[in-house]
């Protein structure tokens, strides 16, 4: 085997990295059960014309093929049936909800850490491969407002767990923009142009984007000052609120948006989760096409050129069997987006790269049995342990532990010059007597842990 | 939407089998991790090139295909980059050792738990997407044989805190294999025949089988009868040695083999977990022709019909880059396969549906902050617990626990007679005075648990 090369896009991490993915997703596993979130797992292929329903994405999908199958079926670009690896864990929702709906139980709370696969050109913080964290509630025919609240507060208590950089989640919400456009006199076509203007602000400014409302969209001028004079408008408070009042645009649909964002910064202060914060900023126009209340976005501090790590939004059809309709709100978190850099950057890691605690010392290869079952007491007691591979000298066998962090080595009746079982801190080079049927290890060198430094 | 219909062979659980699944995989990472085995992931895809160099697997890959590739890559086939789906968790193991060697500790312990994907034709036991966790120990150069023992005992306990029905892993050797056919005087192309024509024994029987080895391998009828003899021999101890040694073939190969048979099934009866036998088997050929040492087959004990549901071996190469060889050993328990039948027949079910241990009933819309912050001091302390999703009678709201199996239901101070807050077990029917800082749940109502009836 000729030494094989990493695949651009499909990033893998070495055991120590692997050991702060798997927290970080033990610990939103955690958050989300303990808010009453149901897990599943949905399997990683739809069929195409499921996954092409939700068109603009289309160019990004991996088809896939038997190697065995039929010349006629390898044309497998037009056939309905062609199998597809899915692109986010909505649409497989979607489809999962429909298929399963009567053996389901509304509201259906479900959270859903899997892979997803887009063909995309690959750069930091957009992979080919990555994994997603998604939260979603949803419901029969009607979903209360509430839950574009509580959606909120599960995402700040799972970040409030994780080592991340602080978080800002920035919300917008439809009915606020699409009424702000019925205010000005727009229609709603009119308004999908202007949204999508507005969603180039960062880009290229606002006087591009003013000769894009002008051009594209025909608005008049005090129209289109007004549009970027709400664009302009952020903040953590009611004082918001105001401010869009002040521009002297009313409509039903507009005051019905304005209360929405209200409650929902009224609520992020009572969150008060440290490192969490919500900013209400009207500039956020991305996917307002297809939600259709509160929509979310959140940047990581130090990290804003990854774009929005946590994004999500109502709608109010998340799925359809043509007889019942079902909203939901939804949340997704970019586990590998947000972490791949991190990691990279050597910001966050592990403190070893086994799980191992104790090295059982070997004497020599006829003691493995009697070494073997200290390790079982050991582990019997949830302490993770091995046996040293090979009874070389002691000090070769110290240094296999040294080299993988693992923080005790163990010596038994027969390594010690006492004839007493002993167990060796490696670190503060400290050994002292110890039974394996009572020793315990500090808490703190139980399991590997996430160590963070300043990058 | 359509209603969509299930895919056969790739399986998916309701959210009450999920809970299942989940906590086995839950117990097989704690037993590994318990035994010093690190966790990786690899990517889920590997160049094509890569996976055909195990040739027998090529017509059940997968390949994948970017929808908007140019026409000319998409007759992808003859490409070497074209990328597939992994078939199992060895060849994309290997790669990784060859591609991080210089960044790994040998020898390297390593766990793995991933989907795979094959196009085989569906059936009970056998799916076109499954989940499979894996062991392996890889060192450089040279690989102790202790491990092909210490396997044993990893995967022993993690079956012991299963809820499966009792497991029966059945052994054998090449070296054992090969060493009896160069005994009778067999060249090695003829033992591959031998190997290949005893793999049918289960299904054509005695008869047909001596008919092959007679007539494919060109054996005389006495080597018939030794390579039919071996193959009955099977037994748990060491009587398994005298009775190969009656058949009065001898050569230095077949006595290490025999060493090697004699000291894990030594060691097995040490092992002594509830539900596991190791049953010494010659007849077991599977994988003899890459295997270099001990090789594993394991049963369900009810559930042989699946096969074996936990395969490995001992490999001399199990990755090489040329200068350096990888010897390993490993097991790989496949997860989908042992579980999914026991799922489908509800010999294995879960406590409830959702993770949620306590409802906070909700007596009006205005008391969903304060109700919030019962919840928060429940989860605090670790308690699963959700907001009932709307102030409708308390009768439905019991009825929305009782739905999903939530075992209890929280009143706070407004919603009782006596103004003091009260947990309600739902089902004892008793209700009880109860702080939101100090209550706790039973330990086996805290969280969803695995309830196992007889078929």
């Amino acid at each position: 085997m000729a030494r094989p090369t990493s695949l651009s896009g499909f990033p893998e991490s070495l055991p120590a990295g692997r050991v702060v993915e798997q927290q970080i997703v033990d610990d939103l596993r955690q958050t989300f059960e303990l808010h009453g979130f149901a897990g599943i797992e949905t399997r990683a292929v739809e069929p195409l014309s499921q996954l092409l329903q939700k068109g603009e994405i289309d160019k990004e999908v991996y088809l896939l093929r038997r190697l065995q199958a039929d010349a006629d079926a390898a044309d497998s670009h037009a056939d309905p049936r062609t199998l597809a690896l899915h692109f986010d864990l909505t649409v497989p929702f979607a489809r999962y909800v429909i298929e399963n709906s009567g053996q389901l139980e509304f509201p259906f709370r479900r959270y859903q850490i899997q892979k997803v696969w887009r063909g995309e050109r690959p750069q930091e913080g957009r992979y080919r491969e990555f994994l997603q964290a998604d939260i979603d509630v949803i419901d029969r025919d009607a979903l209360p407002f509430h839950y574009e609240v509580e959606l909120i507060e599960v995402m700040a208590d799972a970040f409030s767990l994780l080592p991340l950089p602080p978080m800002t989640m920035r919300i917008n919400n439809r009915r606020l923009m699409q009424g702000f456009g019925e205010g000005l006199g727009l229609n709603s076509a009119a308004m999908t142009t202007v949204l999508g203007a507005l969603d180039k602000l960062d880009k290229i400014g606002p006087t591009a984007v003013a000769e894009l409302l002008r051009e594209r969209a025909q608005l008049t001028s005090p129209q289109v000052d007004a549009c970027l004079a709400l664009a302009a408008i952020r903040g953590h408070d009611a004082g918001v609120i105001e401010e869009v009042g002040a521009l002297g645009v009313t409509s039903e649909l507009l005051d019905q948006g304005l209360a929405e964002v209200a409650l929902v910064l009224d609520h992020a202060t009572a969150i008060n989760r440290p490192g969490f914060t919500v900013l209400a900023d009207f500039q956020v126009a991305r996917g307002l096409d297809y939600y259709t209340g509160t929509v979310y976005e959140t940047v990581m501090s130090g990290y804003e050129h990854l774009g929005s790590v946590c994004s999500g939004g109502r709608y109010d059809s998340l799925a359809s069997d043509g007889r019942t309709t079902y909203p939901g709100v939804g949340l997704s978190f970019g586990v590998t987006r947000a972490l791949a850099p991190l990691l990279a950057r050597g910001v966050l890691a592990s403190s070893r790269s086994v799980p191992t605690c104790v090295l059982i010392a070997l004497p020599t290869e006829v003691d493995r049995p009697s070494c073997g079952r200290i390790a079982q007491a050991l582990r019997q007691r949830g302490i993770a342990c091995e046996v040293a591979p090979a009874a070389v000298k002691f000090g070769r066998q110290i240094r296999y532990a040294e080299r993988r962090g693992i923080p005790f080595v163990w010596f038994p009746a027969a390594a010690t010059a006492d004839g007493v079982p002993a167990v060796r801190d490696i670190q503060a080079g400290v050994q002292e007597v110890a039974d394996p049927a009572t020793w315990l290890p500090p808490d703190n060198e139980r399991r590997p842990r996430i160590v963070t430094k300043p990058e």
